[in-house]
């Protein structure tokens, strides 16, 4: 284990804080920081920009140039070492003349997964690995994810009464929350790479799903509609603004036989569609969700599918906007039944943060482990 | 309007400070405090004793002694001008020779309502009224609502998952929320000067419902169920402990007719019975406990009653504890059936305060008006 400073750590952290920026816009790669430091002054900064490349240490080299020679890099995770559609970071450390690379964990990615560091120190850089794993880890949760586990993480998001109500009984639910929750939303939307809700928010919300955040473009969050029985009308929302942002539509073999013409309406307006034998199963809509390169993905709902996704387990956090009202318990439930018989088997969630929005309260959840 | 300098805003904001020491404690009485100042030195501190006597402004007094003589009182509440159990307060920081009194509000108690502060001047006292009038009519709206309505303020208090559910399908509720959420409940029960529940949860859960907490003696909280057809196992924990602090069942008169055996019983155990004829008329439960001086009940479950309250506009504020676990739709409701149709209708509160409890949060909430 090897011991770092204070100032190590400093920067680690500044270089976790850069990462951030790249989350929501580089999948199917990781969003990494890098920060490059000659005698204590910063001098490259760079993170993975939108669409996955320039990768961050790149970034940070051409920040640098020659004040590269004889400094610390600190990246948020192992340098890439293979050639994909750049050539590896690793190779670009090296050539620049860093001379200690600080990196927070190896990449689980085989065709990296330990080759990057090595061929730092083959190439007589002092290297050392660990420093805010954990942190470096939760940040990019989702891409690990779908290295090792073939999935996206997912994040529920919910906007309910204080008794847990998502609309009335009649159906009426606009608005629960006030607008600054709904302008979190939309932040929201940006750190994910897909949103996804069931046909039945289609059908009832007609939702755009959108991510529009004022003074920044819009950003093309893939939105993935679970459409079992391809029930989506062909004036939806999401049908007419297909051809803006991507739309993919998660059905059954059986609906794209039976429905030949819708097929056609929905392809014909730029929406993909994806067919497994059984879209109910959460785990076949995961693995078919992280082969296509998903990395984060936020449930927006609605009930159903929430409950169907936390009974699989596969909800990683939880965003959820609380309005200090109180619908009552003839009123529709924010998630579906999940068939408990022992309180130990509640999904446990762990709160990391917990803040007010305009009335709404914003609670912040990550799955126990 | 009298001008108010900061150190009077002190001086009153340490009254009200005091004043909450009494909570739960003095029904049918206010929770008075008092701080008497001379030559900018606090002289005095006074709060309204256990049992309501004696009030504040006396406590103040004898803590002063000569030093009173020129000095100023602040009271959170018009100093009392009748004989009840005690002579006048108004009588009393005359006698003393108080000079100036500043007075958070005038009393609703039509007793007193603005002739406490008229004795005062006419006794050659400076008197100046209306200092952090609304914070002291926060502090002491269980009294005022007594006075004004006839019935007592209700504070909601629920533990339920993020999503509002309080049991399992099957019943399983211990426990939902964390030891800290259960130590503040106590804390919460010692300021009140009820609790009530419906029979419902006497049935479900055998709750005790007595206010422990560690190194205080047991501060004895009237326990209220509601049970129209005294359904009260005889070997009920409530039953049992009826001998060492208050409890009252509100039932129906049919009941009482029907029931002369169980009535007995429950009579020989110590408890009060009080007939109403419909007790599933929130109002005349609350009216029914106002009468009986009540200031401050604190309604601990379950989702029927809390349904009922909230539909009777009876629940002027909420604490609600929240585990971060996840229960599903299946799962029991903290809030029965509200019948709403729009959602502008739907009982609606600001959030006072959001803080965490071990791994719970707690928000505390109050209505609207």
């Amino acid at each position: 284990m090897s011991n770092f400073s204070d100032s190590d750590r400093a920067h680690m952290a500044a270089a976790l804080r850069l990462s951030r920026r790249g989350l929501g816009n580089t999948w199917p790669n990781p969003a990494v920081g890098c920060v490059i430091v000659r005698d204590g002054l910063v001098v490259g900064r760079g993170w993975t920009q939108p669409g996955g490349r320039p990768h961050a240490e790149v970034m940070a080299l051409r920040q640098a140039g020659e004040k590269a020679r004889g400094a610390t890099a600190y990246v948020t995770l192992e340098p890439c070492s293979h050639f994909g559609k750049t050539p590896p970071c690793a190779d670009a450390l090296v050539e620049a003349g860093i001379s200690r690379c600080v990196s927070a964990l190896t990449d689980s990615d085989p065709r990296v997964s330990g080759r990057g560091l090595e061929r730092l120190r083959a190439a007589g850089i002092l290297v050392q690995n660990g420093l805010l794993a954990d942190q470096a880890r939760a940040h990019n949760l989702g891409f690990f994810l779908r290295v090792e586990q073939g999935r996206p993480l997912f994040t529920l998001k919910t906007a309910t009464s204080l008794d847990g109500r998502i609309a009335l009984a009649n159906g009426t639910s606009q608005w629960i929350t006030g607008p600054e929750a709904r302008a979190l939303t939309h932040r929201l939307r940006a750190e994910h790479d897909a949103v996804l809700v069931g046909s039945g928010t289609v059908l009832a919300d007609d939702p755009d799903l959108r991510c529009r955040l004022p003074g920044v473009d819009p950003r093309p969050v893939v939105r993935v509609v679970l459409d079992a029985r391809l029930r989506m009308p062909p004036d939806a929302a999401l049908v007419r603004s297909a051809a803006e942002a991507p739309v993919w539509v998660v059905t059954s073999d059986a609906a794209l036989k039976a429905e030949p013409a819708k097929v056609n309406q929905l392809t014909i307006a730029g929406i993909e569609i994806l067919p497994l034998s059984d879209p109910h199963d959460c785990h076949a809509v995961a693995a078919a969700l992280g082969a296509r390169g998903l990395t984060r993905v936020m449930i927006e709902g609605g009930g159903q599918v929430a409950g169907s996704f936390l009974q699989a387990g596969l909800i990683d956090r939880a965003v959820w906007f609380r309005a200090p009202k109180i619908l009552g318990g003839d009123a529709r439930t924010g998630i579906g039944a999940l068939g408990l018989t022992r309180l130990s088997d509640s999904p446990q969630y762990r709160r990391v943060r917990l803040v007010t929005a305009g009335e709404d309260s914003v609670e912040f959840l990550e799955r126990k482990i």
